[in-house]
């Protein structure tokens, strides 16, 4: 299953809009080429809409906000759902500051959301549950733990069905919710969270994978979840058998991932409905 | 004579003034620095004309435009103009919005630019031919191919006439264009295009080249194109070697550069007239 | 003493604040928390101040200044002044233009910044002396060197006094002064000036340190420009060892600083009391 979602990509190579922060967008847009598709940056209110237009995917994240981009992503969100167009939001650090909280609501009631992926602290936030946002870090407070599994993943679903978007909240343990269906990925690695942007990075992919994969959008979220924590694990080996640290874990994050081929990610996805 | 280029640039060390886009901006950074030359990034209204003034070249990308930047980007072209300070157009993504080539043809129509670096469809749109850009990647069909060469060097050395710049119009095969004279260009590998940034670090390199070598611009162009392709080449070979990704490509592509000697470019540079 | 000072930022783990370039913006959130810290990035005036207020340090660094972050930097600062966070300053390419300069001298009268890290041209800049910036590199002449070191030490020990920062002033030879006290500091290595951002790393790593080191700031200064310097030290030799250049060089560092402990800090330190 995972595997067609990839084909999808590498053969129909979807260009991808995104409208993202400058701390991890070079990243990103590599990620989005390692992956098969073709990264487009475009923030301007002038042409985001347009640009969404003729792009197969859209990811908007709000890692650097500011007033300027603020109307594209609204432009280009509305375009996108005008045109059916997969979207995806990554609210970082929503909760971290009035801006990017009233922010992300003001998208949420905009934009129908193809997919939300946010650490769980964010998630949270939107939903306007007491969440502990520290900084764009997760609170600790906030991890998915075997113990409360259960309890998150029924806060995932439900607010699954309250926005109408799959819901991708990552964490040690990742939950992919869709409406009453939901997935526990244990794919990743400790190693990610000491590199900036896997997160930024998981939200371009994933519009990439929705892109492409219109008649199974929940199986091309877990698709791109199970994808970059793989790649995630498969760098963190690399980098250990090469005694390097996080610079070049971040190389081997791309490399991976570039390299990733549809029975790798079937074998070593790690995930279970629940 | 390449190596002449190369030389002077690694002992004149010049100032470039970049003004691109925040994607592939480090990266551009990092090669203008591998090839001997020293960057410096300014895009605000208020100093952009004040750096171009103090610089030996100037490279303008539209990468990620915006309202802001525009104006910079003219500014900087004028006073380049003013100073006889050499400048290099990348019209990243003309023809996939309306701003994107609005934008280009305003520049055109007010800078004189030394050089133009784009893929096919970039160049097409600004010589307003049928081009088909998809997203910031030049179309399948706008390949330059053995078969369609003659034609495509045609085009490139009228639009040097029209335009007064040197045509470096870059793809599988690469077209390097001065009014009469024109070169193609066979370096270059595959593995290039999967990465972001490829051509907007070769227009910053050209720019570094171009602003010592005032008596040579071809060939300081041609040794650009020569250079940047020979650097994928050899970077792509490491990375096999490797059995690395594409994350190891980019990171020996700047090692490339910055170990690249004149004996290495001349021998590897594979061009002819035509 | 160094090796507690690492300690410290490990065991906290405290977000720092940076309003800086977008040119190596992704290189310093990842050598943040290569140090063991956590970098937040947001420039925009509507929430600049409340994200300081959430940090435990703040960077600010004028290397793409434009009019809207600006603001975002003053009132930032200004914040921090209120709340006793650590702040430092890195006034890139002061000097290169006017913008720069009366920014960098706005800022200064403004906010008192805990620690001021630029090259020896830049501080002189600030310090009305006669400077001769060479884009965002220091000018030949503005070398510091074993003949001229305890004129430049005075001269740092003056410019502490009157600013009441701690001055950091790097090049071939680093001078850390606080008042009466300063240290020389002969870590680094040639490499580092042929990567772009190795300066804006330090300031941001600077601002970690001291985020968690509140009775001991020289220390804490001292602490970030041996360890920045012992890891380009560490990555130069690794990227000799791989035959590799600058992109490998970049990578290295960041590996280094993610494995740097206190033992390598303390013995690798090289600096004397002058």
């Amino acid at each position: 299953m995972l595997e067609s979602v990839l084909k999808n990509v590498r053969e129909q190579k979807p260009l991808v809009h995104c409208i993202t922060n400058y701390v991890t967008v070079n990243d990103c847009a590599n990620m989005v080429l390692a992956c098969g598709a073709s990264p487009i940056m475009a923030d301007d209110e002038q042409e985001a809409d347009q640009i969404t237009s003729v792009c197969g995917g859209l990811a908007i994240n709000i890692g650097t906000l500011n007033s300027r981009t603020i109307a594209s992503m609204q432009l280009s969100g509305e375009r996108a759902n005008a045109l059916g167009t997969p979207t995806v939001f990554d609210p970082v650090g929503a909760g971290a500051s009035t801006l990017r909280t009233e922010t992300a609501f003001m998208l949420l009631e905009k934009i129908r959301f193809s997919a939300i992926r946010g650490n769980v602290s964010e998630i949270r936030t939107l939903a306007k549950q007491n969440a502990s946002t520290q900084g764009v870090d997760a609170a600790a407070a906030d991890a998915v733990t075997k113990e409360n599994l259960p309890d998150m993943v029924r806060f995932a679903k439900a607010f699954s069905e309250k926005t109408g978007s799959i819901i991708a909240m990552t964490g040690e343990i990742d939950i992919v919710a869709d409406m009453g269906k939901a997935y526990a990925v244990y794919n990743g690695h400790r190693m990610m969270s000491q590199i900036t942007g896997t997160g930024c990075m998981l939200t371009s992919v994933m519009a990439a994978f929705l892109a492409v994969n219109p008649e199974a959008r929940l199986e091309a979220a877990l698709a791109a979840v199970c994808a970059v924590g793989l790649c995630g694990e498969i760098a963190a080996q690399g980098a250990q058998k090469m005694n390097g640290g996080t610079g070049t874990m971040r190389m081997l994050l791309i490399d991976a991932m570039s390299m990733l081929d549809g029975k790798t990610l079937n074998e070593g996805a790690r995930y279970e409905i629940c």
